[in-house]
């Protein structure tokens, strides 16, 4: 008898899908795994008007029926009570905070928290999700997330009932500032930050397809990220930060940070928590905890996998997916 | 006007010229700086008997006129007194301990020191240097050097007379163990570990023209061996290391390790060291103690550096140099 799983189905709560031709297709991939996604607004041009919000999940919406897009804006300075209040009402639920030159299309980022105070209060006072990509762009590529710590732990003092997403934690540090701060604090965790390290970018040969920012880190941080995955804490949820860039642009001489991972996602994840005995815990990452913390109603239905091996194409669209070609020993239903 | 160093002409202690139809370009770029340079042995077929140490060094010797190699050959296990013997007859002045599996065609390298204990007594007893590739493969790619260490000091002191080059040293800990042990362990410094760092890969865009074994590591790092460096301690001298790979596998999905770094050594070592106000370390460095490690009279004649901009070449033979297209402030007369 082959294995099965079945859990309600699953949010992927940080997806890029981009805004190119392909988009498309990206949203139907992350469609066959996910009920609903977070789809972040650091596209070219950027996601901050309401009008922005609308089309842009109208377009996902459309090339991927039964895929319901979360969307989100991103902070820009200047932005104030108005202007949230309107991106609110074209129904965000999260504004991203990108610190300036952190990752893609981040040269226009926030430069220091205060630069965007107005725009977080409103966002706490609304109920939005602010949603962060918590690196300091001038440290050390491994040292840059803790070295943004003071900046969240500054903006949780300063807006304390603001919820605050800590997005892809990949360190040790960075994990046990988000368990200390207060219930209103999460993060969310890719598949890849919790099974991979920087031994898989350049261990044996560079491998680009498993760069991203923030760097994968150490054993110690990935072993650290699974702990805390598998103790069900309410403040850890999955979030792939699924990235597509195109084949040729990651074998390049210049590859943009991203990993598209939510093709192989659910299959990898369902390995890891069948692995450490823990099922009820994947249901909780991938299916629960996110959409309580954004406080939305957990999706009806369910969703099957199977122990059976699955090759991941090698392309979608043109981009390669986290291990493609490889074959997984789990697979979608 | 301009401004120009004079030093005697400088040595590359550690040079992969390969054993592809382009090592004679190689060999003629790399003989534009140095008058010597010791050339390694991990060529396919790798450089293990008297036969490959003489053609190998004609082969060059003939691309290059002028430019005398200084020949080495590969330890496997196996080799006992009699093959070393040989070997040093056929003019090999050290042979290359490369842990199997540690870098680019290691696959049939040293599984343990025990595995070529003979070997090492020969070499030993007869002056020949050991060079080391110091890191063990199955360690986290940034505590590979570190983790080797054990086997360094075993060596040591088993072999107490051995001429020992920990190659390429990169970490605080390589760095440290050298220092510490006799007057007969010194260590190669390259030109990238001493001025980058895991940034220069992956902190902005991933840079696959960084990326080499051992990989870049952190600026502490960096910082201690230019500290080093500049203490004129005779057990650290240039070599470049410079491993040069054609820009499509470079740029290609499982980038090999290997930095093609000695057409911009020396514009860049002079920049480092004028700016350090240390030129006397500069010489010292490329010019003097590799050769008194190993036993070589100095070079005669000089070689001129001008500060004068200079644009490094975009490839050499199908290769990338460190830094292609980028404008150098130094460059040679």
């Amino acid at each position: 008898m082959t294995e099965t799983i079945k859990i309600r189905r699953p949010d992927d709560m940080h997806l890029h899908l981009r805004n190119v031709p392909e988009a498309a297709a990206f949203a139907r991939a992350s469609a066959l795994s996910f009920a609903r996604a977070v789809v972040m607004p650091n596209t070219l041009p950027p996601v901050t008007t309401p009008g922005r919000v609308e089309r842009y999940r109208e377009e996902i919406s459309a090339a991927a029926p039964g895929f319901t897009p979360l969307m989100t804006f991103k902070l820009v300075p200047g932005m104030g009570a108005k202007e949230i209040e309107a991106l609110s009402r074209a129904g965000a639920l999260a504004g991203k905070y990108y610190p300036a030159n952190a990752t893609t299309n981040a040269e226009d980022g926030v430069p220091s928290p205060e630069s965007v105070a107005k725009a977080l209060g409103e966002m706490e006072r609304l109920g939005l999700v602010l949603s962060i990509h918590g690196e300091l762009p001038t440290a050390f590529c491994l040292d840059r997330e803790a070295a943004f710590l003071p900046v969240l732990e500054g903006i949780a003092e300063a807006h304390p009932d603001l919820k605050i997403v800590f997005e892809h934690v990949s360190s040790r540090e960075g994990l046990a500032a988000v368990l200390a701060l207060p219930r209103n604090v999460a993060a969310t965790v890719t598949v890849h930050h919790l099974l991979f390290t920087l031994d898989d970018i350049a261990g044996g040969a560079l491998s680009p397809h498993f760069f991203c920012k923030p760097i994968l880190k150490r054993p110690e941080d990935r072993d650290a990220l699974q702990r805390a995955v598998l103790s069900r804490n309410p403040k850890l949820f999955f979030g792939s930060d699924s990235a597509p860039h195109p084949i040729k642009r990651k074998e390049g001489p210049k590859a943009p940070g991203g990993i598209f991972s939510a093709p192989a996602a659910l299959p990898l994840l369902a390995e890891f928590f069948v692995g450490a005995g823990k099922v009820d815990a994947f249901e909780d990452f991938v299916s629960r905890f996110g959409a309580e913390f954004y406080g939305l109603e957990p999706n009806e239905g369910q969703i099957t996998l199977v122990r059976e091996p699955w090759r991941v194409p090698d392309e979608i669209a043109g981009a390669a997916p986290l291990l493609a070609g490889s074959t997984l020993s789990w697979s979608l239903a």
